[in-house]
């Protein structure tokens, strides 16, 4: 049994993480923590959770995180970057959630998050996990810093053609939906139910803190500068994202639907639709999956790729669990065999 | 292993006891049927489960069923009572959904249901399928007729008190709400998207088909008439029904909470909440769990239940496989242990 | 032209009262004050408004308002109660969408508001503003306390039964259902869209602000005590309040659709629909109606009533412009003529 | 007081239309055509009618309709086109709200819709319903094709640019997103509530009637071929379109913020926001305005323009009232000047 911890356990990206690791047969979830609810019990707090466990929320230093194997950072931004090392030195291992170690240039880091980074000397080491291009790495990394949601479905969706180097690198955009999960659990007058409900809208289009995370992971195949036009936007749903990728082909003879299995067959949380599909975000809700389909629309070397994945799954609590899986040497898919329900 | 097959898997009552049966670790899922989908693959059919089967939709008469051991009709009314006794013949057990057996009353069933009963000599043996009442006789039975969604959110809300003949039987109200799921998987203009979505509505207030089933359960335990009064409502959301009961109590005298604890103590699937609680139907989403609180508000004996359930699974899908883990000898909680997600 | 200013507008029973009276034709907006948005401009804060109006939130204590002949509080409770006073003697009309002036009873106030009453002086003359049942004491009043959501929609459904005394008042159930912007636009965790959408609960069952509210109203019907139950509850949609009202006939040989129909045969907002209906909140959706229906369901004397209105109009701004109408010899339906759009 | 008919008047953008024009002063909607429902009262079918108008659906073929000075057909595609002639012949104004006259080209037409078009002589007189470009010609039309809803939003938000010639014409993207009511109000498996709730999908990216609309609009501001990609989506909600457009400045110099805002300085109904804002559909839902917003992301040529619309308003029937007081000499905004409710 792994004795895993996590920080900061309290948003959406943490309740789902403890509820993953309850459900996974090798892990002991150790302790969690809450500064905000220190003392309340878990089920208190959340009571779907009555009757599944004693959880109590401890202070973020508590000496049972040091007890821990593994440590999950499910804090918000800039918070990790002052506690990892402490974890590290003790030969415990980290996968943090939020962005601290997702950038590996701590000028643009500090650009986009607008503030110094507490411990740039950890990013050399820190591996960006996405297991679909750094398995090897995660396999013996001590500090993976796991993909945010909108990279995971636009870099999984674009990899393939990158890869190959089949595409107009100075034509791509990202035109991606999320539902308002992503936007986490804090009381902000936008994100009440009768600002969201039955609207839709983009946001950020002047430019949005997972551009550069997008940029460093597909920016590595090619020698010129991609360029990328990301555009996310607000959907009336809790979870789920959706990314329209738009991209133009080198030449219409290749064969994308045959590169894009062949890339993902061995992937077991990537499913390449047959050509044509539309995959709709509730086919993966509740999974760690994410489907892609590819579209050839009319007789230009268009591609439309469609990528959806579960935010709150493959783009967060889901994907680090797998990080766990693979750091420590388990089946990469235990705990993650969910189904997705219907309706 | 266990094997089943399910008659008529294509509605979402079927979808989801698809989906429990795949998950369940002693169940090996041999058939499935579909007279509109015959022959279609599973997940071409709901992609939702690509990569988990290569099931595929059989004929209704397809002789994979009679290898099997036990059968679970999800299709619409009046079907079951045709075909259960083929193979209740062969010693197969059969779990039927429907409402084909769940009265006693042909006549009464004949009246709500608007056609004659096809096989009312199965009545006598067939058990009603609410374990926290029938335990002992579904272990034996060979023929489970599963309760209605409704029913099984209003009878365990009201059962302590009538056990105890603590109310005013005169006096009965359960005001009901449920998810849009309740009325199935099919393609009526008023179950269309824009007719649902931002409105709230009472339905059938003059008599609705699970109001006989509720009586039957419930009269039981009293020899005067009980006079209920049950109003349904439509809620637009997918899944949960959450029943808001009002009875008055013969004197204020009465340790509610106590009985109720009590009485519940041993159930897996009925979690009775500290008083004044306010179960939301999100907290049992996608668990077997009935979740119920208890109010006496005012200085009046009158006493106000709230209780909780997924239509799909403890309203259908999962007491379906409660049932089937009892019949068979099983843990009665095996491949039902789901906890709630949040969001 | 009417000159008209609203204090406290940023909510959102302030900001539709800004549109209706932005459409209304005898209405000049005069201004329009808010602390939180002081000197910014209502479109700004509001798109909606672009093109339509040069509207700036004033500080709450502008002169402009003194220049008004009628003056609504839109403010959150407990502060109409301090600012009315200055508005009454100068001759301006008032109209009170908050609770401050809605009880007779200082004590009761007090006791549900948590509060010492400012100015109880003022509530001898200030009269209930439900046109329905107090239109000749509006047409005179100076301050008017418009009537809570709930107490609209509950009050206006079992009217014709109390004033005519054919129920037993022992026996009166008020099971209502709202929408979230029932509870305005702030930014609270519980009311985040990913905390309600998809849920449906009960809440403040032991006891909400509007039961004496209701109370008030129905027990002047009746010498001895009405033992009304009022239990609330959250619909996972942005507008419109149902309630379903349960009470008991002392005969059922009262034609009470007939009593109904002529209860309320002059009342241009309220709408008998006809027997066995099942009214929606969409049906009234964007308007100034309430929509009743009359069930006998069963063979006892049991009587079911559904009422529907649009929480923000009829249960707020819109009865507020037609008390606003009645006031000022304008008639009643003035700027009040919307029809429900589908879908 | 203008006399207007409308045929097949049961579906959403029917039902939008009657709502308008009742609303209407200078209009009195003389009859109103359904097969389905011929001879049920208007408001038996929507309650949201009671109280505000008799009228009964009429058979298609009532002589009513040749009592009219304007007939909007609002029926599904292939039906205006038998049925428009014997109203032109008697100089009856026709409004088509359906595709049939849409198309120029027959051969394009019959490709997307599938069958032969019945009445292709009268395409040479038809105009495209689309003010903002074709007012003088709609001024003295006796035939209006009015505009899709998809190619409304799009074609508005790229017109100045095509206008111009400032953009690469081998490069635009039409990423539009669309609630529920655009696929109109028939009982569709794939409509339903349960299947489209909580979830999100692109569709028809190989292809969508609407594309060859768009192109025949924008092509004609451009000697070579447009090469434009469009991809529709399904947004959880029901009413509003959004569309993301992408294109590609010759240079970064023009102005174009002062270009779009030039552009339509006299239009009612299409509002150029401030450069960097963010349209939500909500801001436009109830009104015929189309909101637009533009944003230079980036330091590339890349050009990123939001449009918004109400897809049954300025999407369609909104859209006709307009070509309607256009046609009739009428101030243009007549009967449409309606603000978008909060929330």
């Amino acid at each position: 049994m792994i004795k895993a911890g996590i920080i900061g356990a309290t948003g959406y990206t943490g309740v789902e993480l403890i509820r993953l690791l309850l459900n996974h047969k090798q892990v002991e979830l150790h302790c969690i923590t809450s500064r905000s609810e220190k003392g309340v019990k878990l089920d208190d707090c959340f009571p779907s959770f009555r009757g599944e466990t004693d959880l109590v929320f401890e202070d973020h230093d508590t000496q049972l995180l040091y007890e821990c194997e593994v440590v999950f950072f499910a804090t918000p931004n800039a918070t990790a970057m002052y506690k990892a090392a402490a974890f590290l030195e003790r030969g415990i291992k980290v996968i943090d959630l939020s962005a601290d170690y997702r950038l590996k240039d701590t000028a643009i880091w500090e650009q986009w998050y607008g503030e110094k980074h507490a411990s740039p000397e950890l990013l050399v080491d820190a591996v960006y996990g996405l297991p679909e291009i750094n398995r090897d790495k995660i396999r013996t990394a001590h500090l993976v810093a796991n993909p945010g949601c909108y990279p995971t479905a636009i870099s999984l969706g674009l990899l393939p053609l990158l890869e190959n180097k089949v595409i107009d690198i100075n034509e791509v955009i990202a035109d991606a939906k999320s539902g308002v999960s992503g936007a986490g659990r804090k009381s902000a007058l936008g994100q009440i139910f009768c600002e969201v409900d039955e609207s839709f809208k983009a946001y950020a289009v002047s430019g949005h803190r997972h551009l550069p995370e997008i940029l460093q992971t597909l920016q590595s195949y090619s020698d010129s500068e991609l360029d990328l036009t990301f555009v996310p936007h607000l959907v009336p749903m809790v979870r789920g994202i959706e990314a329209t990728l738009y991209a133009r082909l080198n030449t219409r003879e290749i064969d994308v639907q045959g590169l894009y299995t062949e890339r993902y067959k061995d992937e077991a949380f990537v499913d390449v639709m047959t050509a044509d599909s539309h995959p709709d975000t509730r086919s993966v809700k509740g999974t760690n999956l994410c489907r892609i389909a590819l579209h050839l629309p009319g007789d230009s070397n268009r591609i439309v790729i469609l990528s959806v994945i579960d935010n709150l799954i493959k783009g967060a609590a889901g994907q680090a669990l797998q990080n766990m899986n693979i750091m420590s040497g388990l089946e990469e898919t235990t705990g993650l065999d969910m189904i997705a329900s219907v309706p």
